[in-house]
């Protein structure tokens, strides 16, 4: 198992009218999330792309338990449970600095030929990475 | 059954790096889709705030089919296949100029008291207006 | 001279807690314009990129008048008063439903070679389909 | 004088296909940046907005001179120059993690009241936390 917590203070505007984080600024928290997470590990997204590997969201599901506000500092926790096959399950959740849940939620990504554009199997750069996690 | 399309055409700065639509952008095009299919039946956002009714999403799904591209003309298709009681589910499907799918979802609303911030069963001027498509 | 009227419907993710449409979204708005402006006269951003040439802004200046508000339809007039050099000025005017005065401002767009991301005078291709104009 | 660097790594959907950061970002990282400004002098929007004080910008200006791209740290320094009269101008200097200068710019704010939304001079709580530096 592999996961790993930052923490994003609110922008100003990323509230709506309603006072609150806008919903829509969650799959962002989550994309923030995993890129720290691989970047961890020593897996960068642009050198992913430079070896013509891309990585697209192919499913997204989030679920709301409480409004974040401006100003919160929210720590997203990522987490990868399982060594990815032929797409990578990544899992979410979202506290407030009062230690309150905001959001839970997970993303699958698939793993792409970047000429191609055709779904593949894990890469086995990616691979070597994971492996000392499982 | 009530349903609602529209068309949105992809900004410039909706795209990322990857040169197609950030995923990110789709929950704000549901967002788009199920405020134009409130306002068909006589449903406006803002009135329903001036009566301290809020609508916040509690869930979201995205299923990915294919990437979106800028300049693309996308067609939202918003839908609500049934009267809500104490949540409102609505269904999208976005499809492109060539007629391609490109994404599935559907989002969770809970109803919201604005005051008291505690959810409620449909308000009655909501149930009214949807009540002639059920 | 060269102009071309659209309108934009404010999005709910548009406004902030202030309950007004960030400040930030006007760029975004005047890119919009521009891009019309540019579909206008049969100038596609991405057939332009894909002749390598590339018209990042150099230059952004935003006056606020007044607020504009969720729900809004917004006019945004581009305006190109003067055939491009070594860079493309536009002006941009927006106004609310009510025809009220909601910001103006203007971008300097540079001309690039989208391989060595040198500058370069206004390339032959745009020049000629702006030539009628002026 | 009164000084504030802060650092923000650019987000991947801060991207657009052109592979850098999209123009209409800096005045979001101007945003983040002021508001940082205020933090440290002890000045909270939030507190601001109870106190029915607005700050709107009235103005916005940018230069751009590189471009930034994903992944980088951008220092982001704002400045205030001159104790505010009836309108507080902000100045702005981005940079990335090679000191390379990406942009600058400023912008003015307005005072208005909350509730009758008139312009007016700088409260007196806002003062006092600035006369220190002037």
């Amino acid at each position: 198992m592999l996961f790993k917590s930052i923490t994003i203070r609110v922008r100003y505007n990323e509230t709506d009218q309603m006072g609150i984080v806008n919903n829509a600024n969650y799959p962002t928290y989550f994309e923030i999330g995993r890129t720290e997470l691989f970047r961890d590990i020593g897996l960068a997204y642009c050198d992913l792309e430079k070896d013509n590997i891309l990585l697209p969201v192919s499913e997204l599901y989030v679920k709301y338990f409480r409004s974040a506000f401006y100003d919160d500092v929210l720590t997203v926790k990522t987490i990868l449970n399982d060594m990815p096959v032929s797409r990578m399950k990544l899992e979410y959740e979202i506290a407030n600095q009062h230690g309150e849940l905001i959001t839970t939620g997970y993303t699958q990504l698939a793993f792409l030929n970047g000429e191609t554009k055709r779904p593949m199997r894990i890469p086995l750069k990616i691979k070597e990475l994971l492996m000392p996690f499982f």
